[in-house]
């Protein structure tokens, strides 16, 4: 039998997303993303998962879509395939736990798109990013609205009107990482921060998340009425009561979820 | 009687709120929440003052909300809490006059919302920056309010995952800092700032503030209506007729606001 | 006669819009505001042009707004004024083809609007930025609609309230420019990007443009849903399946436009 496209791993309360079909780049084909699609599934049902780490097998993070599945595709088979896409990538900004990006090496089109989805993003210093769909005609659109809510709005023009690709550093320096590590550091780092993420209490780190995409893409005022009331519902959490306890009475926390 | 929790001073046109509650880590207490509204009040209602500045009393600029006010507290309570600490947020936005935050120290939680709603920010190079409520299992959303419309989006989910304080310099370079200077240059440089600001037309200054962040939250044509209609009135004004006359004849401007 | 306030001149697919009016600074005047409303016309309704570059004769880029125009102006005059500015800001926005900013030198109030508007920035070392109609009493509040979609909004705040100019390195680390070069390159630069953007497929380009600022300035799964669509609608053209077939073949491709 096959290997899966996409394994599930687990370290403690952590979910590993291994992207593992290296022969064809870790291309986001509609099997890759159906399988993506069950694992996110599994994960959302399992409330002992409490921080999801995205990376591949190989040098290349994921080359985007399978371009096989694009050419000559009837438009049926295009909207399906791109609403599949986006779903996936829905699905990791509303899942209840963090997903952190772990990026070894090159990241283009919809694995740039999978990359600027996830909540946090750390890089391997030989890490790239690109959005190169230009160069072959298909300019990269979905991967614009995650790039372009990551890095300012000319730098984004530029990465998708050149097709170039950018360093980590750069993309660190521009907002779509948060930290570059040396290569051998980089599962070793991405863990850490995984494990800080997966100590805090489960159901502030969910609430918090779902509020902070609330508010993130309304006006102010706006805003602060999703954030208030995020704020009423969390402080009458056990876990903010015991959290505050233990910080008042300065005793380490013992969160329930 | 006891020191005033919020002290309003004055330097020529220039007000200077001070958080004077060091003992209690100037938390924004309701007490300390009120005592601001009413000083920002006083503020709004004197057209001689044309700035503002924030500073705090003791190494910590504010650790954010009382916790004791928060714990256990009934519903209603809690509402009325985080809806005043959002109006007090939402008065300096709307305040007439520009706002400076002067950070000698730690900003936190809904203390680092304080300096973030501010419309500049000074800090010292010791300064730091965090949103750690989620070690306490309270998510910092109302912060996050603020803090996500200053730095990229993944920098500010960082911040409120891990709970993590920056420093002064990674604040300015984030965008969530104007300026660091040396902690003896900080209060200079703070009052340098806000006389430059103060040296301009009253009108146009509250003309454009309101402006800026009126077009800031919605779509680029209807911020291109909002801007052109703020033109038109500004270029009205006494000020723009003798600030564009002194220009054009190689004078000092005399404001008349 | 007199020389044409804005040339336009061709290198082959690329069109180069020059502000010829060095002895006014190439202030923004109600003229050349037309002259540009023209020629960004005629551009439009040439299929052969693939990218525009935006330059200026002598060492000012542009100064913005003529003040003799709007001191003392009637209503109606200063409405159709800031109207037709405005306009010729969007006209570059919606463009078909990509319009690169090559900035030697001063680009201020109006002219760093102008600037901020295109989609890509090149600057010398020696460019400077900056919104200073606050120190004439007329706040730079439409230029602030173009500037603070570029740049942080702290960074922004602190340009229209000091009035004080950016230098190009700084413009680059803020997001305002894409790169910095020294000024005896900046031609041969701003011309290799250019041909770099009109190597590729005009039709992809153009889906690809509009698909980015309308994605922009929605909410994520509205703009999800915008860019699912261009994505289906490129991947029909003809270039898309030239450029599919090329990659996939290993050959250049050669766009039908």
């Amino acid at each position: 039998m096959a290997q899966p496209l996409v394994l599930l791993e687990r370290t403690g309360a952590i979910a590993v997303l291994v992207l593992n079909h290296p022969e064809k780049r870790n291309a986001l084909s509609r099997a890759v993303l159906t399988a993506l699609a069950d694992r996110l599934r599994e994960i959302a049902a399992d409330p002992s998962i409490k921080c999801v780490i995205v990376r591949a097998v190989g040098p290349v993070f994921s080359s985007g879509h399978d371009l096989n599945e694009v050419r000559g595709a009837a438009v049926d088979e295009l909207e399906s395939l791109f609403v599949l896409c986006s779903e996936v990538m829905e699905t990791i900004r509303r899942l209840r736990v963090p997903v952190i990006a772990e990026v070894a090496g090159v990241a283009t089109a919809a694995g740039c798109q999978l990359a600027a989805t996830c909540d946090l993003v750390i890089a391997a210093e030989e890490a790239t990013f690109a959005t190169p769909g230009v160069k072959i005609g298909l300019f990269c659109s979905t991967p614009a609205v995650a790039v372009s809510r990551a890095v300012p709005a000319k730098k984004a023009m530029e990465m998708l009107l050149t097709g170039e690709a950018i360093s980590a550093a750069e993309a660190e320096r521009v907002g779509l990482v948060n930290r570059v590590v040396p290569r051998e550091q980089l599962s070793a780092a991405t863990l850490a921060l995984a494990e800080k993420v997966a100590s805090a209490s489960g159901a502030t780190v969910a609430l918090g998340k779902r509020a902070f995409y609330e508010q993130l893409g309304v006006d102010r005022p706006r805003a602060y009425e999703i954030a208030s009331r995020a704020m009423v519902e969390n402080a009458q959490l056990p876990d903010a009561d015991e959290g505050i306890g233990a910080f008042l009475e300065k005793r380490s926390a013992k969160w329930s979820t």
